[in-house]
């Protein structure tokens, strides 16, 4: 690796418009004119110029992909999709305004202190990366989230808002209104008001798609507000849409500003001029990192604990977004780019030796930021702080790595803000599109996700014609095998098995014996 | 993928007695006996068992591996440990009923509240686990962390203690008391303390070997106690040592109820027979998905939000055992197990498409826990709940990869307490292990990680050096390549060049120009 001042200077990239600068020098290429994909650039610049314009880039559910209109409404390709991008920044500084005021209260009158966000996926990550980042003890509310169907999980989270759901907001985000986990976690929620003898639509909020079902009940049930998600906005780039912006916006946190870091960093990643374009210098990088073909996982090391969950935000950005089996051709390419990690210098202590010692199937991309902390500081040394070792650990790892010959980028930001955080997600939005480019993939569909949701419906299924044969038949005990030949069903006695078992453990049937043989009958 | 009821009868192991079973089914084995590892296992067993009886385990720091005498004391090669472990034990039963029944109190006589654990690694890891698999608001002591060196996330830290430091206790853990995060964590308290007018010594403790600097400094400052740490105990497995059991047993939980469950799974591990096993069937399986090197990443989805963060600790326990450079005879070898994952069904939503249409590059080892929550619950259908959904969730994934001949390993637990929580930690401490001797690594050492922290203090170095500098040439305006040649350091000028950077964005040079042009001066 060459490790030279002027192979750095060479690799050296600043954007001091976006306070960031990146390097590319532990690439393993002497520029980036010289990666092997250097010329597919050019048609990669303009698949997103024609996404940017309106194409159906989602083939698959027939959408365009809108994105990045969300920070630049003008640029929308009708004046409806422009003015409903505007309305919504309206209707989000109205309502927020009326709930910072208090003019919007609780149903027994008190003001909102707390805000429960219920969404999974797309509708969690982009809102727990966005508090994670820039909320704080002192925001004028505190976030809470249901994101996932565990009704254990839920309960510590009702446990924490004890004695506070009067003062407390809820938001459902769910853009079809059908996700299941999004559902169910309403229902939840809307019993633990109930039990609090709160009435809860006038605590509810809706963020979600005309006509889906969530929006209807939202309607019925006369909740607070309702607030649109369009079918152009996929889930996993709708951080800058009313997702991502009503959170932050409720809890006081510049999303005006996450919208203004958001669109520059757009601005600046449509240069086709792969210098002078950050997002394009990160595609060519990782392509040439995976030699196009998924060889490389990214470990993702922000040193700043504020950006800790930017991995696990990113894990669903690029994973979703790369990991397709086929390519534009239709050919099978199993492509896709994994993503993992936490933060520096903690992960040092935790598999830093791996890294370095192990395997060399993995780049790292270090997020370096250069602001410690704000007011003053001690010295932990003399002339040290805290934040020089952090600074230190971050060059000393990012060196043992170089030494080993494990390649990594650098991206450097002044200081973690609403201005930053908005510019990294449109960075990494944006890289994520021109590496699909390159290596000829759809980034905006998900194929492979339904097969699971399919699979757990037939699992409900099944568990419905179990309890049904259970209720005819109370006085008997069965085998999982002898229960699917009852039921005609003898290819699922397994998942019958797991079913009946998941029953018993939660006092709906009695279990006797253990293992494949045991029995099960209700009461 | 033989998916057949037959097969999977074949392959799932119970073990009432731990509550717990595992699914080796969809590994790609007809049995565990047909791996290919399968005859190196007797050997891995006799090495366990050396290692148990005092072996030097860790010849590079000339070491015993003791944790699973932890759990068993009466197993310790020597008198001496017995009775320090049993020790330890009574000095946590003393010092923990002393502050809960408020005879131990802060310097203002509030009784304690807060912890404040100070650590990082294997000091942080195992008690952020804990705290959050067994831990809830109810608790008589609520736990937050230090485990980095970053001033702004212990800033964050500190402002949610706003005006509850007379109320906090501060347990500062690092076995050789030289880690410098953990060393600056301590100062960054012990300065908030002193700023809020209270007395620090009167609300710390120490976790650290005999005579390490943080013992000394804990001694010489009257802190309130000072519990053992054992050179026999690496920190990835110290979570059943004072590490882990001290904060556990000041957050209320049942600490030797872990030391139960841990007991009760080394005993079942060192049964020297595979199907009587957990340990040796994870490990036998591991070896045989990644053809014993390296060549699958483990996905670790519990489905259960407790469980979040055991994929983390997995990445430390995993990853800097087993990645390695060199085997046991010294050949390159390049071992190593890559860990990710957080938790189901969330996870689903953000990287399921890569795991089933993208490289077949990796397992999966689902969590099932069978128990949904505690008290009643509603439906969110009819005789459907957010429970049954989440076991759906499960089984559709399990089921969705597994068309794809994507390999999996299930563990199922009744459900998460103290008790098979550390059971879970034993099983997976012991699987790395027998892992370890089946592809002829020591798991118990460490090598990689010195090199990161060797080119760190250099960072720091260099740092005081250029200070120095500009304090004796005040006028003067340099870019890094000047004074790198002023130092005669021209080899590090691009480390140079980002110690200025930082040092300017954090008010102590004064920087004109951006990127490798940039000069700085005092001032």
């Amino acid at each position: 690796m060459d490790l030279s001042w002027e192979h750095f200077c060479q690799n050296h990239f600043d954007f001091p418009g976006l306070t960031l600068s990146l390097d590319t020098s532990r690439v393993g290429w002497p520029r980036p004119e010289d990666a092997p994909a250097f010329s597919a650039l050019e048609s990669a610049f303009a698949a997103m110029q024609a996404l940017e314009a309106g194409a159906m880039a989602n083939p698959d559910e027939q959408r365009q992909v809108g994105h990045y209109w969300l920070r630049s409404p003008e640029l929308a390709p009708t004046s409806e999709q422009r003015a409903a991008i505007e309305a919504s920044h309206e209707q989000i500084r109205q309502f927020v305004g009326e709930v910072h005021r208090a003019e919007l209260v609780g149903s027994t009158g008190k003001p909102f202190t707390q805000l429960l966000l219920i969404g999974i996926g797309g509708s969690a990550l982009g809102p727990q990366l966005v508090a994670n980042a820039l909320g704080g003890s002192s925001n004028p509310m505190q976030v809470h989230f249901f994101d996932n169907t565990d009704p254990d999980g839920m309960d510590r989270v009702l446990e924490a808002l004890e004695g506070q759901l009067p003062q407390t907001l809820v938001v459902v985000i769910s853009k079809s209104g059908g996700t299941k986990e999004t559902r169910n976690g309403m229902l939840e929620a809307q019993h633990a008001f109930l039990k609090a003898g709160l009435e809860f639509a006038r605590h509810a909020v809706a963020v979600t798609g005309v006509g889906s079902a969530l929006s209807e009940t939202a309607a019925a049930d006369g909740w607070l507000e309702r607030f649109p998600m369009w079918d152009w906005v996929g889930g996993r780039t709708s951080e800058t849409a009313v997702v991502g912006l009503l959170p932050a916006a409720l809890q006081g946190l510049d999303w005006e500003g996450m919208l203004d870091g958001a669109r520059e960093m757009d601005a600046v990643t449509r240069i086709p001029d792969v210098r002078q374009n950050p997002a394009a210098l990160l595609a060519l990088a990782w392509h040439t990192l995976t030699e196009g073909n998924a060889q490389k996982a990214m470990v993702v090391l922000p040193y700043k604990d504020r950006l800790e969950l930017f991995s696990r935000y990113l894990q669903q950005l690029v994973m979703e977004s790369l990991g397709k089996e086929q390519d534009l051709s239709g050919a099978t390419v199993h492509q896709g780019l994994t993503v993992y990690g936490n933060k520096g210098s903690t992960d040092q202590h935790a598999y830093i030796q791996q890294l370095r010692e192990g395997p060399n199937d993995f780049f790292a991309v270090f997020l370096e930021v250069l602001k410690d902390r704000e007011g003053v500081t001690i010295d932990v040394e003399p002339g040290v702080t805290s934040g020089d070792y952090l600074h230190g650990f971050f060059q000393g790892t990012r060196t043992a790595l170089a030494e080993n010959e494990r390649a990594s980028l650098t991206l450097t930001l002044e200081q973690v803000n609403a201005f930053s955080v908005g510019a990294l997600i449109a960075l990494f939005e944006r890289a994520v599109g021109l590496y699909a480019s390159l290596v000829g993939i759809n980034a905006y569909h998900q194929p492979g996700v339904e097969a699971g949701k399919v699979a757990a419906g037939a699992v409900i299924d099944l568990q419905g014609k179990s309890l049904g044969w259970f209720q005819q038949n109370s006085g008997r005990a069965v085998t999982a095998p002898e229960l699917a030949q009852e039921l005609g069903q003898a290819a699922d006695t397994e998942t019958l098995f797991r079913i009946l078992r998941h029953l018993a453990a939660n006092n709906r049937l009695t279990q006797s014996g253990t293992g494949p043989e045991a029995r099960f009958q209700v009461g």
